[in-house]
């Protein structure tokens, strides 16, 4: 197992990576304030992974209870949090009992937002089970659910106690989305940590096979250089921007073709690629480099290329993006291989050609 | 003008206490981030101030929106919470709008919730126009909603910019609503300022003719109070739990009578002489000092008896309270004038002869 630390300024949380870590209980009981716990998961997760969990803390004399939560981020939303919320109210939840998220992003966002508004706030611990939430969503502390008119709209900025992160849960992962998880381990390198870059290029074939020790690596790389820009930035006002490498793109992606028809990370990865693309337009990242972008990503297993989307309805589903400000579309781009920074100063003209174009892995 | 500072771990904000300061629009504008604001206000306060306020703003060339919700605590609920997300998305407010919050407690208390939540947090301002919000919700950080099972069960810890208590909105208070406000203005005397409870003995008779300069030494002085316990212990884990003294009482007035029934500082009223009669019960306090509280409270034209409720009824009440720690309830009692604790070490017995008593006034 290891073991990283989330520093923030007020507090600090531990990330447990490895195998076998959803039965050591002694993990979850050190973080716990009362023996008494909600798991939150979802449908698909449950009949997997809750009845151990379940019964490890039963062994441990910690009163557990399961609020089980239909699966997709279709449900991400008022109605399904109200489901937690009435579920703690009728088992008397008190501000001592520990919310445990068990699952995977959407799960996580919405127990973490549960438990930062449930009695004003009460402790959590997640247990992310897919890849992406593993390396996303385990560190920054960003909970929320989404409003019919944009994704993650309602939200609190909130830490968990800690992050179980057992790499065993990913066995049970689709090819599709362990992939999606491994676009954004793939953006770690490409935003600032070329040397993790080189890495992932030596060793995606032996991730892709589930090597545990790769995993735990590539898994522990990717939440160190998310803690490392989110303790520069904890409330998100510039370098923490980077993070959304691909996701200007990829929102729009995701919106246009229907929340759920590509996966999240599927999204991002081509909206990586569309990135590199202008970059290279604009001269800051070479042919060679920007190849070896679409050649790592295709060796994930990930799209290339985009669905068939009009400039204009790109233009206008990514000024509808958050990080617009007075008005302008800001782009996160890259600078270079491990290198990047959040800019308006683009030439339009590329960003048109970007857009308009339907082939990069030609 | 009276300016405190609330000075809290990570930042601190200006409480303005005085007349005519609503249409003092600089007071706004230098805690605004970018010249776009949303006021949250409703049906009762908007024809009172709204059309000054947002002239006000329009003469600075400041960009302002109204939200006007229905009037009551029966709608501090998810749904008109709703309905300010709905307008803030509508009208494409970023994270640097400000939400100012135009009204009593019930409006700020979901305002400083939709800012707190909404994109994961942006900036608000509050201005109080009832006498208990000036006292209780300025300082606190407390927002949130109810639930159909309890009062406040959600909610988050969010700090405004400011907040702006203008003394002339007290004017078109109700008497009701006044003396219900002076019910929490008595409580800072009576948990840890003595002097203050002296003070206001000697003025209650100016105070409810609403002599400016007294209101304005009141409120700053129940400000600064409050503020003295909130910078001790910013998330109620011991101290600032004295803040609720007769409210565990009252907020069993408020339920068994149906919520709107009682106004909360009449329910609290009642619910400090229930408290103030159990410490004499037991020996903490003296008979005079019972005596003075209730004429304090009766000159402020305050309820001093409770309706009629069995003893059965308030355990129960009492025991769904958000106080129980491990199933017990604990109470905030007096140890004297301007003194107390939170206990859970009293005579059962003292307690059920308190919660039988049906006259407290003889």
């Amino acid at each position: 197992m290891e073991t990283i630390h989330i520093q923030l300024e007020d507090r600090s949380y531990p990330i447990y990576i490895g195998e076998g870590l959803l039965t050591q209980i002694k993990l979850i009981e050190s973080h716990l304030k009362q023996k008494h716990v909600a798991i939150v998961t979802n449908t698909t997760v449950a009949p997997l992974y809750l009845d151990p969990l379940l019964n490890g803390l039963k062994q441990q004399g910690i009163q557990a209870f399961p609020i089980i939560l239909p699966d997709g981020e279709v449900y991400k939303n008022q109605e399904t949090l109200n489901l937690i919320y009435d579920a703690l109210l009728k088992e008397k939840c008190e501000r001592t009992t520990t919310l445990i998220a068990l699952g995977g992003g959407v799960i996580g966002d919405m127990t973490g937002y549960a438990a930062a508004t449930y009695l004003r706030g009460v402790p959590f611990i997640q247990i992310p089970t897919t890849l992406l939430s593993q390396v996303d969503s385990s560190v920054g502390g960003k909970t929320g659910i989404n409003h019919a008119l944009g994704k993650n709209m309602i939200g609190a900025f909130y830490q968990p106690q800690c992050v179980i992160a057992d790499i065993d849960t990913l066995k049970t992962l689709s090819q599709r989305e362990f992939s999606a998880g491994m676009a954004e381990v793939i953006k770690y390198g490409l935003i600032r940590d070329e040397i993790f870059f080189d890495w992932l290029e030596k060793n995606m074939e032996g991730l892709i096979k589930l090597n545990p020790s790769l995993l735990t690596e590539a898994i522990k790389r990717s939440c160190q250089n998310k803690a490392d820009i989110v303790e520069m930035d904890e409330h998100e006002s510039g370098v923490r921007a980077t993070l959304n490498l691909g996701h200007t793109f990829g929102h729009a992606i995701e919106n246009a073709m229907g929340y759920g028809v590509w996966l999240h990370g599927e999204a991002v990865a081509v909206g990586m690629v569309m990135a590199a693309h202008l970059s290279k337009l604009m001269g800051w990242l070479k042919d060679h480099e920007f190849n070896r972008i679409v050649k790592l990503l295709k060796e994930a297993k990930l799209p290339i290329d985009p669905p068939k989307i009009s400039e204009d309805q790109y233009m206008k589903l990514m000024s509808m993006d958050k990080k617009v400000v007075d008005g302008k579309i800001r782009l996160i781009l890259q600078k270079g291989m491990g290198d990047s920074c959040i800019t308006s100063d683009y030439d339009p003209n590329h960003l048109k050609a970007t857009l308009k174009t339907q082939k990069f892995s030609a």
